[in-house]
């Protein structure tokens, strides 16, 4: 327990001192004991160093890029930050990605494009030929780029429209942006930063015959002088909602040459002459982007909700007549608009380590190769339907809890010191990047409808990580109803998150059901396959995305319960019944459009009531809840949220610390009244 | 048809023509010529002034208030936007506040706070010997900040812990800040601007009789130096998360001295000799923050919404085999997440201006005095319940809306020029100034509760706007339940919004019995009134108070429709129709729980269907839908959202044209690469 440190004394004393659990434990149910080690050590590294310390004032879009650079170096320069076993050890690199992400998004993204993601590439799409590039990303000779998105095309990779044409003569690609709609865009560090781009590009052979994207090593900056080559041009996107320490980039090709070697041919290659030739198919999809985004919203959450249950632990505003007043923590209203979040949180944790864990197995079954190929495709399926859920949902959590803890916390959580600013500014981008949201979440759906069309003739216990199995009762599912009994009074938690989870066995199969069956009347009028896939997202495929993987949240957050210390169960049961009946209670329209609810109304009271008891029950708990995630005060940086409480104190400190907080403004002499008259 | 210009041809025409009314038509619907004259004139000269011009890059927060007192000055200065007649002509006030929204929140916040308030401040609490201040707030020789909440209370008012004392001797008040939790804060133009303060304070005469808050006159500041006074200690609050055109400050008192004649006495005074004395109680209360602030979330739908629809309009991904890209306004799924917002700005609108008008016949009839104090009472309680509801309800809105748009446009919505950012980060402010909108809706249902336990002997009929008249036929409402029928699929627009009204009677006359009834097995568990109260906000009063004013939403819309234009009535039933079955969607666990719903689960799925026709309906429409509350290009101010929707263009100009787009970093020296091999 030495590892972490105890938290200091101040008003947050009596809500920890009622906690009917050691939050220490807590924090080691959530993180192991080496990954403590590891952040602890971060953590104070980036306190120490100048380089990290918060400026006391705005800085511009340049100083602020700038610092961000400069802290980048030091990443880069750092034994703790970025130690030589970096990319060896995948636990560690997780955890110091996240000290790095609590600390700052923009410094992630920065130290994570411009060497960590083009080392990826290199790895998985190029071949020996590309060893040089890597060589000179060690020795911080090159800095990349990684462009995909052009302007008029994000989603829809398909209809990008940057060519790269063979040229035998030359033996070299001929890179050419048709038009400003075509010219990559959002690249990160390309406005001013990258040497070199990893290019997605429809590649020509001569033949005129197109192969479709490949990526293409374009240099496009002089390592030296930072300026573009000749037939290369370089918009920086300026300022964007958040995330302003990266520098995002548009970029043109105006017929520009690159070696052939500098096609990553791992999957394909032209030979000199001017040949399409394809090695072998990587059967592999990769998921990595969005299996770590998924991530990014469980640190987004931490800070959020860090900062608004300790103020409203501290904020006291009315009572009961002749009490004084009381914590606003203590209204049910308050504790409903912040702890489903707080259990979203532990849920989103626990799903995302495991997520991480079972993308890995899967890469690793991949890359051993022993496995029956249908096994591969399976398990690969199903990472790919979550993790195009769990990436939207990540975010959205984020983007909600983020919102909501910003308003639970009145007027003082408007202040730029309070933090939230730039917690929903940063967090806004992941609704987006690594594919919209909204389309993501078409894929899941797409998955389970196809296996529904084949539900007759598909064992769903086939599937490795059985996120489907119960399909195979779709039956007995489809006949559930609810009785007056369900979910009643009496219920004990595990019960309850045990009904929740039938009710999404219920819901998946019922929603899967009803969409063919919509599908199937819109084919019958005529209809093509396009309009019918849209015409059924609304009330139905969107659903079942969500429907499909909050079962499996809440599935594998049991799992995650079962193995931690008896004297956590309890809260921890307490959130995911919180957790479970709050998301039920969502798709209360499809309970009675599918019939489970059939003149049951008692059942929703009973959730409801459920609901209000296991609120007051969390109360207790919840300030330590969020005390196993919190970070350090340094790297939370809100006035709001300081693990002593003293909010009051700190707001003081800041305001009267701040710089120009208690002199004129520089423009005073013309902010001055017209000569008064006497008053 | 003069006063309408036409819209600059381009990708948008497409739509335009699909149009099943005349946009101008619509506009004058919304706005009459008169408004729209006026409006246009104000347009065309901040257009044109140098000092409304955009700035082309990101300014410092010192750069960003300078620029706003500036302006400041040149609306003061300026006859088009501070015509001798503002005062006088309420209506040209009330569009020319909107003209500078639809520019800048933080300019309106000045430029209201620092003189308009303190005006309207001395009018109603003032007498006579306050028109020196008028007078002097005239010829610009003092300016003010209004300081109510402090560090510590905000909600509760009466917990305010400033202090009046009157002091004999020096026939003075003694004002006194007992430390910084009682702080006066967030009061505008209060960080660097004000040279007076409209204190409120806990007035004490001298035999220590609290007579609770009154409003004192301050000189805080020489107007001619700008720096406090002796006794006066104020700080800047520094950024905020928007609205940083305004700098919000923090003031306290050290037992600092005000004559006597400085507090506002109109309902109440101290004598020389230190007599309190209490003239005669002001009946009306005020509304007017709240009823104004409604309004306020019509302009950020209004600016959310034009660049997302428009964007839609022409962004362009996948399409169906063969066929090409089409816009993503075609999908389904995009029209679900935009046109409900856009039905809501057309029915926000219009309650907003309505209430507006009953508000002001409100308060000509108090000051009259000739009503019947019992109709005055009712008035001016429907008004204060729907303010308290429609002020959350259309910060919430907004904020939805923006959010929702800002992720409807993709990454190009992230762009700092798209303009989502700004108009979020402003908006934010609405949903906690002038009454957290959690607490607020509390009232709302506060007062619906009071009127149902006296159900037996009152009649609803005599409230005069007439919100809660169906309260009569609470027997015939509650025996209400859905047929198979309900909302069938031939069921024409009208007879849908109808059923609307009619389920929303049921569902305010069950949540009002369900509420009471809640309360009352609370109260027999021995809770306390305050504990009732709390513990029946979640899933009943927070609902109540939502149904009722949704119900009202749509009463008013109705109204205003059947008094359009007969061309125009088609288009605008569908938005009303759409807006009330989203909304009645939201409330199904209620008719669950209520039994409006019994084993009817076809009702559901009829709404489900009405909705998705009704968005094919509306996407002809909805780019003219938008154009006819669009404000000009200039006040947009979004790449993404122009009037001649060439998207693309204006992000090239955008780009190319930014300071610094196309140069190296000021700092690229730094940024360098070590020494590269060769490549």
């Amino acid at each position: 327990m030495d590892l972490i440190p105890d938290l200091p004394s101040g008003p947050l004393d009596v809500y920890r001192k009622q906690a009917s659990f050691n939050w220490k434990k807590m924090k080691l149910f959530l993180e192991s004991p080496e990954d403590i080690e590891i952040a602890n050590e971060a953590f104070k590294y980036m306190e120490e160093e100048p380089i990290f310390q918060h400026p006391d004032r705005d800085l511009t879009l340049e100083e602020e890029r700038h610092l961000t650079f400069q802290r980048m170096k030091k990443v880069y320069n750092s034994d703790i930050l970025y130690p030589d076993d970096l990319f060896m050890n995948r636990n560690k690199h997780r955890v110091l990605n996240n000290v790095i992400s609590l600390y700052d998004w923009s410094l992630l993204a920065r130290k994570s494009l411009l060497i960590e993601f083009p080392m990826g590439a290199f790895l998985g799409l190029g071949t020996d030929r590309h060893r040089k590039f890597i060589n000179s990303l060690m020795n911080r000779e090159i800095g990349f780029a990684f462009c995909l998105t052009e302007i008029s095309h994000g989603s829809n990779t398909k209809a990008l429209r940057t060519e790269a044409r063979y040229d035998i003569e030359s033996e070299s690609f001929i890179l050419h942006t048709p038009d400003f709609e075509a010219a990559k865009c959002w690249a990160g560090c390309l406005g001013k930063t990258a040497s070199h781009c990893l290019v997605f590009a429809q590649l020509y052979t001569p033949d005129g015959v197109c192969h479709g994207l490949h990526n293409f090593v374009t240099p496009v900056r002089d390592p030296q002088t930072l300026q573009p080559y000749p037939g290369v041009t370089i918009f920086d996107m300026g300022a964007k909602i958040g995330l302003n320490g990266m520098d995002n980039g548009v970029i043109m090709f105006n017929h520009y040459k690159i070696p052939r070697e500098n096609l990553l041919n791992k999957t394909g290659d032209v030979t000199v002459d001017g040949k399409y030739v394809s090695p072998f198919k990587d059967p592999s999809k990769r998921f990595e982007g969005r299996v770590g985004i998924t991530e990014f919203g469980v640190i987004n959450l931490t800070k959020a909700l860090t900062i608004s249950i300790r103020y409203s632990a501290v904020r006291r505003q009315f009572g009961p007549e002749n009490q004084g007043e009381i914590p606003v923590l203590e209204y049910p209203l308050q504790q409903y608009r912040l702890f489903p979040y707080l259990s979203g949180l532990y849920v989103l944790h626990c799903f995302s380590v495991k997520l991480k864990d079972r993308n890995m197995s899967f890469r690793l079954a991949v890359m051993g190769g022993s496995e029956d190929p249908d096994y591969l495709a399976n398990f690969g399926q199903e990472i790919h339907a979550l993790s195009c859920f769990s990436k939207p949902y990540s975010g959205w959590m984020a983007r909600d809890a983020v919102q909501e803890s910003r308003e639970a916390c009145g007027g003082h959580g408007y202040l730029k010191a309070a933090g939230f600013g730039k917690i929903r500014n940063d967090n806004d981008a992941n609704c987006t990047y690594e594919g919209d949201n909204n389309v993501l979440l078409q894929q899941t759906s797409n998955w389970l409808l196809s296996l529904w069309v084949a539900r007759q003739r598909t064992d769903f216990t086939r599937f490795p990580m059985g996120t489907v199995s119960y399909l195979n009762q779709y039956n007995k599912y489809l006949n559930m109803k609810w009785s007056s009994d369900t979910f009643n009074r009496n219920l004990k938690d595990e019960d309850i998150i045990q009904t929740c989870l039938d009710t999404y066995c219920w819901l998946v199969c019922w929603l899967c059901k009803a969409t063919s069956q919509d599908m199937e009347t819109l084919k019958s009028s005529g209809k093509n396959k396009f309009d019918i896939k849209n015409n059924c997202q609304i009330f139905r495929a969107h659903n079942l995305s969500l429907a499909y993987g909050e079962r499996v949240f809440i599935t594998w957050f049991l799992e995650s319960i079962k193995e931690a210390d008896v004297s956590l169960q309890i809260p921890l049961y307490r959130l995911l019944a919180l957790f479970s009946l709050t998301r039920v209670l969502k798709h209360v329209s499809s309970y009675v459009e599918g019939g489970l609810i059939n003149g049951e109304n008692v059942v929703i009271t009973n959730i409801e009531e459920h609901i209000t008891r296991l609120l007051s029950e969390i109360l207790p708990d919840s300030v330590s809840l969020i005390d196993a995630f919190a970070p350090p005060d340094f790297f939370l940086n809100s006035v709001l949220g300081n693990a002593d409480g003293r909010v009051y104190e700190h707001m003081y400190r800041k305001m009267l610390t701040s710089p120009g907080s208690v002199t004129r403004d520089t423009n005073w002499q013309e902010m001055r009244y017209n000569i008064p008259s006497k008053l």
